[in-house]
């Protein structure tokens, strides 16, 4: 049997690697368990703590999500101050970055999410300029018509499936998609079709999959501008904090239904 | 009644623009008729005859399509000596273009059609690396694993549907897509879904539509270089001509089942 693996934020116990000494913090590839021995520590990064940052923002705001959504937000979809840009997912891990950077950037942004406690988080709480519910619209390309009367020009994609197809009827000339991820396919075996692709040629869109590891170079760049930005009070992040390792089966599988608010994190233990 | 419009060679006859002289040819879009009054002159190019170049040629190798082939490659594929290319349709007017120029690039080339004489016409007049034909693959994303082991780093995309759905399965790392048409749906009111996109992001895959007309800073250097091409012998073109007015319905139908081979041309009238 093999222990499940996650991504996070863990204590050095012991250590024969000499770039690793007990006391150290590190985040990266863990079991899903109390202590756990890491073989791979190539993959290991050391975290630089901050009391004015709280360690588990580096699984989040400052870890591979935060990270994702700068590298995906400035390097895939190439922004421009008064543009519009629409995020699914808004209000998850990735997608709150992505609308306060869009917003920081001088841009027009709506977000879509699954509960009103969501949209009221992305309305009243990450800035963003409006936001909907995507379960309460029985036509997405509609809805996106009246948040986005002269269209999109970029859409930050977290979903795929049916929010994308009507994204593709909304995209402004010289539009760019950033296709991050496609959660709502996630779980599907077949997953479902995409029909408006045709309006890649009369839009002459650009869409783009990317993953943050490929520009691991930016990393340090990334922490520097967003840990300043946070301690500015610039931006914000919220974080959906489940407490025990008994409660991280059904808070993983809680993300694939939307229960999670914000980031979702299981605390194993405390310091 | 308005007569249809299409996109021809003609010889001025009479003029009151001081650009157009009595005796110029020209090429834009003119009327299904054997004499035209056009009055949007200003859509209109002047053509530099050459005895070396067939004046109809200016309606497909130095036209609308050789230009789409010309910024299509060039511009959006990104392409780079030694990859690997995959274009559809690829005897028709833009796709055997497309094919030379990756070939004169150093790429490796192959083709689809959907006849034996078209795979023929790739293979040992065009110059392309391998052709086959797409109607007699059952599974088209097995027959592209067989022609690109290593997978596809350029996919010029004239045809989308269930060819581009096989595309995706394989891509390679960094490839690109330029989608060009998408004449399998042209005559569907319900387009078939795309349903592999999630390749884009594993495989980082840049998608992007485009428009000849968006890149009309470059045709003047396009007019020298492909001429120079065709006229040194380093590439060859091939039109399908019908022969009068009359056969104009039938060859334009002809297209959505693709009967023309090459170049779907119709000789109105002669010099």
């Amino acid at each position: 049997m093999k222990v499940l693996e996650g991504f996070g934020v863990s204590k050095v116990l012991a250590s024969d690697n000499p770039h690793f000494r007990p006391g150290d913090l590190i985040s990266g590839f863990t079991g899903w368990e109390e202590c756990s021995l890491i073989l791979k520590t190539e993959q290991l990064r050391k975290i630089q703590m901050d009391e004015k940052i709280p360690l588990s923002y580096h699984l989040g705001l400052l870890g591979m999500p935060g990270f994702t959504a700068y590298t995906g937000f400035y390097e895939v979809c190439s922004p421009k101050r008064g543009e519009s840009v629409f995020v699914s997912a808004a209000s998850g891990a990735v997608g709150q970055l992505v609308g306060q950077l869009a917003k920081l950037h001088g841009c027009f942004v709506v977000g879509s999410a699954g509960t009103e406690q969501k949209v009221d988080l992305l309305k009243n709480k990450l800035g963003f300029d409006d936001a909907f519910n995507y379960k309460e619209e029985t036509d997405m390309a509609e809805a996106l018509k009246r948040y986005f009367p002269e269209g999109i020009d970029i859409y930050f994609d977290n979903v795929g499936g049916a929010t994308l197809d009507a994204v593709l009827m909304n995209m402004r000339i010289g539009g760019r998609i950033a296709v991050c991820g496609m959660i709502s396919q996630q779980s599907l075996s077949n997953p479902e079709g995409i029909h408006n692709l045709f309006s890649l040629i009369s839009k002459r869109v650009r869409m783009q999959g990317f993953l943050q590891s490929d520009y691991l170079h930016l990393f340090p760049q990334f922490l520097d501008c967003i840990g300043e930005l946070y301690k500015k009070g610039k931006i914000t992040y919220i974080e959906d904090m489940s407490e025990g390792l008994e409660s991280a089966p059904a808070a993983f599988v809680g993300l694939f239904f939307g229960q999670n608010v914000g980031k979702q994190v299981v605390c194993v233990s405390r310091e």
